[in-house]
């Protein structure tokens, strides 16, 4: 995982909006319809397509049409590419404050000598 | 942390830049002036100085001024919200597989008897 990964741009660009967040948060209990995932965000039916491509296009939902109706499900180990950035951080911020830790030790031993 | 908290979309927006999650990486190892930042991304410094402003308002990085020169410091915490909204999906996530096992044995044991 690199930072010049462009899928993990998608991702979180994906994630940074609270329509696309909330209508996540929405599938993950359940897959649904469009039509019902328009419903509670009060939105026009053309926006929420249009929330709902970016979110396929970062690979976050699946969506399949049966007749008339499309229903999209989310598709969750499509979360992990963030969760992985997120840990390679974390790793390298402690890393760190481990360096920081042995310095400020071999100072305070310094000091006693 | 809500779908609506509008701190969120900020640090995801930060997040969904190339540029920005590698001046991240840089920041993590160690503060840097911002014309060292700079350096290795081979852009302008007005163009950096736009990344950083977009890292700042987001509360990824604080910085500060002497004399003329501006160093830039991560501020690791900031991340914490995104961890927790994953986390957040994840949970949501494995409820509803574990709602579906429960479904399932029910199903088989209807079968056995």
């Amino acid at each position: 995982m690199t930072n010049h990964d462009p899928d993990l741009s998608l991702l979180f660009h994906a994630l940074s909006d609270p329509t696309r967040r909330a209508i996540l948060s929405r599938l993950a209990a359940t897959p649904a319809r469009v039509t019902d995932l328009a419903e509670p965000t009060g939105l026009r039916l053309p926006t929420v397509m249009r929330h709902l491509s970016v979110l396929e296009e970062a690979g976050l939902i699946a969506t399949s049409k049966q007749g008339r109706t499309r229903t999209c499900a989310i598709v969750p180990e499509a979360l992990e590419p963030a969760r992985t950035w997120l840990d390679e951080q974390r790793a390298l911020w402690e890393a760190r404050l481990d360096r920081l830790d042995d310095y400020v030790m071999k100072l305070m031993k310094e000091r006693e000598t």
